[in-house]
């Protein structure tokens, strides 16, 4: 049942470094990375994925998450760090960076899963397993790409995510990412898969990441928070986003999504002036098309609308 | 209250004709705006702003309006066309081309009445009744600019927004369309003023034209979906929008609009694959950026997710 009443307090993880830059053929200096982490952590996000543990010949732009990593935790401890890893040697690395928490991604449907990471969700539960096991210290988010609909095979049945999620808790992880990795979920869409998913692990530390490649990525996040939804992933400047659609919009926009919540009263403990200087700082220095609608407009923050 | 169910049927009136095109400075030939209609009506949409009986001073690019209203009024006798006026003379000028339905725009900001249309609110209703006065057979419907919030003074109080409500009412106007026409409402302020609206005026045909500036323009339209709203305003590409923030979004996309709808299960009488047919026309003929998200993406319209 969806509240009369939204939540008062919404947390934005921001995964512009990781989701935002990969698929960014140019690389980008480590030193602007970093720049652009000051400016996200100064205008107070409290949460980022900083960057993925994986070969560089797979995603060559992430090629310095060791030190794209260590910078964030040792300069700015209080600020939560997350990092993708594919596989076990991911995981080591990233605990080997002193990366506490790590998002481990299986996708919800098969075939993508071997299209995008060349296994079965059978090996990549069995490898979630081997991970928890080696690394009992490391907190693991099960990142679930495809849940609301698969370029592939289209409609992913809901028991697929509830049995994938029952799966993943089983093996290690303790909580859960639901991913629209192509941006087609609709708002009822996420409402009722967030009914049922909330009843079945009522306890599970949930988040959203909802891309905004078809529009409703603002849309979405409105219908989850009627849900009672406290957590998205999303990216300043709605950098990002899927391959098989160039010239599409990725991410929904970290500020986007910043001031839609603002606007509605709901805390996030960011100040958004300030968000938009970090997107500035993104504008100048990576030569890339931002897709976000905020920070191309007038937002008449000098208003209370 | 919002309800559990949202409506079943909905009505896009697409206004890419006036609003898409008023502001772009290149002169669009009456061919052209022709073929664009022949491809919206082709798509199946029943409902059109056509265009705004101005002076060609004030907006060149409508400066056909006599001819784009005849053709559609003659061409497809079949389809609501409406027609945007800002005085005695535009009426008189529209119901001269046979159009019936009219609507007529007063800003719920003062200063932003006078600004737009150099007349106060009061002398805006005033010419109202001379319209409805002198030209009985003709059905207005008040545009209200403004009502979600204003450039000059930001806030519009509730008051303001029934009140001009009612006073337009009693000299003529037989319903209304509530206008974000710089794109700042949040989903929550749109119930908010909905559910006090619609207490107040639960008779009145009404319909809302939510600008996408911010990003919000889906999720507005959720909202209203939720407080019962049947008919939107949307344009094609997402043309249109606000000339105080140049290089922002404009207008909620139609296509966006027709494709969360689809999705949802809510039937609009539009066949989306063929309007996209139509947005392509535009964008082969017309050279200005379509911000709309869904016809720069792959839509997959061969799954149902």
């Amino acid at each position: 049942m969806r509240a009369e009443v939204l939540p008062k307090i919404v947390r934005i993880r921001d995964i512009t470094l990781r989701d935002g830059f990969q698929n960014i053929k140019e690389w980008i200096p480590s030193e602007t990375k970093e720049e652009v982490v000051d400016a996200l952590v100064a205008a107070g996000v409290a949460s980022v994925e900083a960057t993925s543990f994986v070969s560089p010949r797979a995603i060559p732009q992430l090629a310095d998450a060791d030190r794209i990593a260590r910078y964030i935790l040792e300069k700015y401890p209080r600020v939560e760090v997350l990092a993708l890893v594919p596989n076990m040697r991911g995981a080591q690395n990233a605990a080997n960076a002193g990366i506490s928490a790590v998002s481990y991604n299986i996708s919800a449907s098969e075939p993508h899963n071997k299209a995008n990471i060349n296994r079965t969700q059978a090996e990549s539960l069995a490898d979630l397993a081997g991970i928890s096991g080696a690394l009992p210290d490391l907190a693991i988010n099960l990142s679930m790409s495809m849940v609301f609909g698969c370029p592939f095979i289209g409609k992913i049945p809901l028991d697929s995510v509830l049995q994938l999620t029952k799966e993943a808790c089983k093996r290690g992880a303790s909580s859960v990412t639901l991913c629209d990795t192509i941006g087609v979920a609709n708002p009822l869409q996420v409402q009722a898969l967030l009914e049922v998913f909330r009843a079945e692990f009522p306890e599970l530390p949930l988040s959203l990441h909802m891309h905004d490649t078809h529009g409703m990525g603002l849309a979405n996040i409105f219908a989850a928070l009627q849900m009672g939804v406290t957590t998205f992933e999303t990216a300043a400047g709605g950098l990002g986003g899927c391959p098989f659609a160039p010239g599409a919009a990725g991410n929904t926009s970290s500020e986007d999504a910043l001031n839609m919540l603002n606007r509605m009263g709901i805390a996030t403990g960011v100040d958004l002036p300030k968000f938009l200087e970090a997107v500035a700082v993104i504008k100048q220095k990576i030569p890339v098309p931002l897709p976000g609608r905020l920070a191309a407009a007038r937002p008449y923050f000098e208003f209370d609308f």
